[in-house]
């Protein structure tokens, strides 16, 4: 295994579980550094292993010999305790304690950004307003699926976040889509802000298309307004 | 099952994955809706559903007939995709695409709070400061993790962030751990903002305290600046 990291607090997630497994296991693995002051990992050759330009990236060989290329920390701690911890002691081979940690792995990976605004603006934002700070924020993440859609890195453009090929409608596209769909409330124009995204628009509308999809974000359905009947509350 | 939602953008993930359930094999669940407006979320018996007061939240019985519950909208999806989801059709049964659906849903679970905050700043926000902001939001957050932790809502301390009883030190922690011990960057001090989350700084300790996690984060061996032979960079 190849790690690609730099001594950041995301890359510290890895490299802290990689010494773990060495000290159970005697895992090996090469380690890279990623000059970030450089920019090394905006460059072509790293945003073909991760679309987000971003460390920690781990390359790993799979049993048909191909290299595949895992990014997100979190992500990259759950594949690591898959498939080199076999003695679940850095995870859980009981269903519930499984998804116990993955429960609690989601719920940092949403608070980590949160710690990064809190540092930026605590340090005396140099940017002229908070909402151009966050839009900007907005449309370079719209701006990595796009390339990944687009096949703009890897050369070949797919229908759907993950799988092989074209990929296939899953659980990711699912878990990104009704945030995505909602570009507008943002202040974000289709004619404008969004014409850099044709292949992200397209995606929206292929999942929009899904007659689940439609029931799933009905308010009619789903709306405690509409549905006083459905309400659960404290006595 | 049971699902505890509104129709917010993170309720209708799940709204979504169960639709697309009941197409596919007739998936049953009862929908209970929750009224944000009256912070119903916030209350004792929501919290010890979901420390993180917060919809949506899954409940399902185990094997040995105990309710557990289950939090984080990412999470869920992948709950459930595992759970009921027997061929596959909204996930992957090959490691490397499975890996690739919870790289897409990491990478948009971070991405999910960057679209609120831009939201709120866009519609002017009445927050004094950002910082301020976002500071609130920080200590928010630590106190979910010392209520867990604590068993302020459960009723049960525990050690670790997953697993049954007192828990496991997990790749949940691991996943954690660098970004809260850094507490001090965001300019919040032992004695005075982190006074309320006593069991949080014991669990900072404690995993401080292991070799592989103090080999993980080492400058020395991590940092590119101290290891120019470890860099690595386009031609």
């Amino acid at each position: 295994m190849e790690l690609l990291t730099e001594n950041t607090t995301n890359g510290k997630k890895v490299q802290i579980l990689l010494e773990e497994l060495r000290d159970r296991y005697g895992t090996k693995w090469t380690t890279h550094l990623i000059d970030l002051e450089t920019d090394e990992q905006k460059k072509s050759w790293f945003l073909r292993l991760n679309p987000n330009g971003r460390i920690p990236v781990l390359l790993d060989v799979t049993d048909d010999g191909s290299v595949i290329s895992i990014f997100e920390s979190s992500a990259i701690l759950a594949y690591l305790q898959q498939s080199d911890d076999m003695h679940n002691v850095f995870g859980f081979g009981d269903a519930f304690e499984k998804s116990q940690a993955l429960q609690w792995l989601f719920f940092w990976h949403s608070s980590g950004p949160v710690h990064g605004h809190t540092r930026h603006f605590v340090k005396g934002a140099p940017e002229p307003t908070p909402s151009e700070y966050f839009q900007k924020a907005m449309l370079r993440i719209y701006g990595v699926l796009e390339a990944h859609l687009s096949g703009q890195h890897s050369g070949h453009p797919r229908q759907y976040l993950a799988g092989r090929g074209e990929g296939k409608y899953s659980i990711a596209d699912i878990g990104t889509w009704p945030h995505v769909r909602a570009y507008r409330s943002l202040g974000f124009s289709e004619e404008n802000d969004m014409r850099p995204f044709p292949h992200l628009l397209d995606w929206v509308d292929r999942i929009a298309a899904r007659p689940a999809v439609q029931r799933g974000i009905d308010g009619c359905k789903y709306d405690s307004e509409e549905n006083p009947g459905l309400h659960v509350r404290a006595e």
